[in-house]
């Protein structure tokens, strides 16, 4: 058990504060042979980077990571994974030295340092410490070496909602989601999306989002009943992003509206040998384990609790005070989150093709059956 | 790593089949010294137990638990657990003596037939075997040792919606919970529920739900982060629920829609010596970290899928076939779905509280610090 | 995190105490598909039972396995493991209705009396409660399904000392261990040890034993470094045995004597494809990873405590006393430790059969590897 | 479940490869509130280093240890931990550029190359890679945070043996541990050990060890039945340092050739408060939970594999060879792993501390108990 860990046989383990040296994290239980350089990993790490648009934070991180076990090449051939436990490291650069007289002793209101506080007797308040939304970088990072685990899966989100502007899912072109700072699908709504936060942004408020992620090429059989459903640690893995309040799986709470007739998926026999669902309301997902359709999770973030209103709280010695949250900050910090939430599910899908693996030894379409 | 066990100081581990001799459990990690009856087990079975009302599958099982070790009465004193695994069984009565042919070869829609084979390459399909509901009466009888774990908690729950259909949260009652089959704490939204859901019930279909489970007197500083979030694992517990599709904390998905002066809570100075929050918007975690006010989730169970429609499916052979689902159901199977919520939300809470006793060593207010 | 539970994908989960009415476990990650019934376990269950010499305690169980779920038989077909977590029971026949007044307040010297009562505050002293010997009953069960995971591994035991007796490895002869009451392979040494326990036994003294298990056709590759090293595991497993004080891998402790040159295992090409290595000191593992020889690890049982001498100790409320325990008893427990023994390596074995083919995918030889 | 992770609650995780450019590891569960400086780490370390002595490697390596995360100074005030998980580096500096063109080809008796290979199809052959017992550093760096877990208790290692050579332990003086570059408590098995093994080192050769490691000021109660056992624990912890090939517990294997009578410890009570234990063959451990007495555990260590005498071996072609091993070397390299053992056994006792403050929330004497 650890408090800093995530997965099972793919398993992530992080640390570093907001404001220290550096962070970084050990990927555990990697399969041997994978191709891996940081290039790999930059990519990734570069898409949730901050200070890119003026809609995040200002803050200038330039994100290195640096490989520093787990990957051998010989001679001059490719550098591939090991088998052991891999080390990444990204240095802080821009942890901005400031004065923290006002937060280290007042309770921002919506952050985590009451309970910080209140838990261990002690805080890193610098930037966050540990709560801060840096760690969300290590993740990505991981994440990228999870995308390579499953062969032929594709793991990709979109911002699908900004306060309570929701795009069209008609106008859903996974090309758009590079062209705009939202990770928006829908370029209607990306337009819309850039008027509507730059308002928020000048009135020092800031605003909740909706992110969908969805991956494809995913086998079916992924998941394992009881505890071990493949939805049940999506669900854990999203919600354990910062700022996220809720998480749904295909139609979610809408489910809760639907009738056994509208909510089932039929299933008629396809031509490439799978079953073939005529529908996916399920979002890929029957009885904890995949159906073979798309994952598709969706998930609410909070808006931004540090805003330039003030706030009524009070202070680690007992009295109110009242404070504003100077500093650099996501206006909407749901944008950042998506190649977070892909690194999430890429790395519960990886650590679930492993599990399968273990127990059935096979991957592979078992239907249709000899009867 | 276990498919069938939850939790991690405070762990669970089930086994059985719908249509086996028994189903059983094992919990083990529970602290010595508690008093523990069968009685103690048996009033929250009573709850979730099946053919209590026309609203509920109409399969007879008393649910008797026995507690087959982990307990120890001292000449007349009071039975007290020992620290040892408690082993708890529930012998399956009314597993009725019934045709298969039509379930064996055939995959129910919204079922986890399919995904059953296609993983394991065989299945038992007597009643849904190890994928039945009936799973969840281990779950609530460990949830009820799990409630005596944390001193003074309260984990109660209510269907808040079903179908379309919201109850008014003005009319909240505790008290009317159980005044009605629906767990409905609004008395004025039940007499509507009976009457939607006996036109469901009668036309064969079903209808899905929301619920709403809130935990009371748990002590500030339970939970932890990056991974040991207080909020990622109740969202595993919820979603791990046969038929749930989407969870949320506090504001939930709501909070998407939301600016950061809205959403954040403000605190001021109590009274007893914790802080006031002057709304919980959060669901009382911030951080992954209980924050002292009430635990707030709640989770989306989608509609029955055996319903009396006739539905498009396939055969393990792969061919096409269509199908209805005869037997015993529940036309809204979110309804016994709240002792069961209760019962995750309970254990992961004494999880939670032993973990952080491992760590911090003392549960108590820290609030205010000396300055 | 579990007291209770071993493995990590095969994993076992026991329940029950001595004099209960009765014990259980449940093995979770069974592979699918493996054909199981209740007298595949059986044999390796009555192989530990008790009261089958009179060199074993008089307890007469028939310790009768029931397989409450995780297997299936479809039609006249065999029965099969389904993937789903597997519950077994043994009721618990003659926990011989007695008086309890000796033990219930004495520290019995030697057992574990005193430290459940100042862990727990509460013990149950009925037989030893969950600290008693039939506790292995379960793993000796589990073991018989481990068995059946790794195709074409043999697993078997012997006691190769008892007292300052040990067996002339000359005579070692797998066929005789079933022709003693003490699976010894030599049947000279088998002769002796019936005349010196005999001794022992009459006069209510009792006397310590090594065990030594042995497991062929395990494939190379099995294992891990650097904490999921197959002999930190083996050691852990053997050492979680009632009594046992001591293990060791291959040479164990006489490696301390060796020079390099007489310790470490040469090594030419085998015809067979494989590598032949010209001798096992290291009892078939390197650097924690299976060599494709014999897994050979040896463990030390200490003398039964319970003895027919007065011995010294005190009571729960802080006197001295004096105590003999009357009773049934082994003279020599390490006897009945060699099927439980066999069951924990198998285990062991099986669980990472698992995890290899979860990182790694394959389980075949590997060497040569093309240049 | 992960490879290179230890512990449960205080829990170990490490990375990195011997000619890599960095090792390091993260601590998680750590409580919150120690006092903790690179310092304090480094302390240890320094005990651990090579090139300290004619009898240990020559690699020259500072081993200078970095906190990048999980502490905490504020203001003037003492830095200390936070309770997030503490992120721990070494660099590698004399990972001496050399030609390895004998070592990546053909397999090392006695060494992990084989078994590397064999399992994964790579391995990072440069100095060992990550079989290199160049990651024990990281094993110390974690233990001198564990000393600090638990209030009171001294973990201390020695060298009792080596080769065929006894210490006599009527000479036992902790003092003298650190007079001589055995880690010996007798000074004149020291004077025996620097003759016996400057023959070895001259010669080529390499020989065994056993080694002795004791904790005082252990609280009682701690450690659980069934498979949490303290003893098992540390046999496992033990037994995953490299080159080990025995753990025993106490009198360990000499308990098979006692007698209930001389082995079971008799009680009396003591003065102050405590049971009075009249001898410890226990080792301090009954039932796998300590008694207060001193934790005793010895493991055996085998001589280095590389010597400079000419061996029989494959290559990774499948061809045969010959092979003697040049380069920096430990002609007995049980000597360094005294600092290793201790740190092992302190960190299983930190975990287990911290387990048991888990379930049963009390650390403190119990006894007598009230009647």
């Amino acid at each position: 058990m650890s408090h800093n860990s995530f997965g099972h046989l793919f398993r992530v383990t992080t640390f570093g504060e907001s404001h220290g040296p550096a962070i970084g994290c050990v990927v555990d239980g990697c399969p041997p042979l994978l191709p891996l350089t940081e290039a790999d990993i930059q990519q990734d790490l570069d898409r949730r980077r901050p200070g890119q648009s003026r809609f995040t934070t200002q803050r200038q991180e330039p994100d290195q990571v640096r490989i520093v076990s787990g990957v051998f090449a010989e001679g001059d051939g490719p550098q591939l994974t090991t088998g052991t436990s891999i080390g990444l490291m990204i240095d802080n650069v821009d942890q901005r030295s400031k004065d923290y007289s006002d937060i280290k002793d007042k309770y921002r209101p919506g952050h985590a340092d009451f309970t910080y506080d209140v838990k261990y007797g002690i805080r890193d308040y610098r930037g966050g410490g540990r709560s801060s939304a840096r760690e969300t970088a290590m993740r990505v990072a991981a994440g990228a070496i999870a995308r390579k685990v499953v062969p032929g899966m594709i793991v990709r989100g979109a911002l699908v909602q900004m306060g309570p502007h929701k795009i069209d899912r008609n106008n859903w072109d996974w090309n758009e989601v590079g062209n705009n700072p939202f990770f928006c699908p829908d370029a209607e709504a990306a337009a819309l999306f850039e008027r509507y936060l730059d308002g928020i942004r000048k009135s020092g408020s800031s605003i909740g989002a909706v992110l969908e992620i969805v991956a494809e090429g995913v086998p079916a059989g992924l998941g394992a009943p009881i505890y071990g459903k493949l939805d049940a640690e999506i669900a854990s893995a999203l919600m354990s992003i910062n700022a996220v309040k809720g998480v749904e799986i295909g139609e979610g709470f809408a489910a809760a509206e639907l009738s056994g007739e509208e909510n089932a998926d039929e299933m008629r026999a396809g031509n490439d040998g799978r079953p073939l669902f005529l529908s996916n309301h399920a979002g890929g997902i029957l009885g904890g384990i995949s159906t073979g359709q798309p994952i598709v999770a969706r998930f609410a973030v909070k808006p931004t609790s540090s805003i330039l209103a003030t706030r009524a709280t009070v202070t680690r010695t007992g009295g109110e005070a009242e404070m504003f949250t100077k500093g650099r900050h996501d206006p909407c910090v749901g944008i950042r989150a998506v190649p977070v939430g892909e690194a999430m599910l890429a790395c519960v899908l990886a650590d679930h093709y492993l599990r399968h693996r273990a127990q059935v030894g096979v991957i592979e379409p078992r239907w249709p059956f000899e009867g």
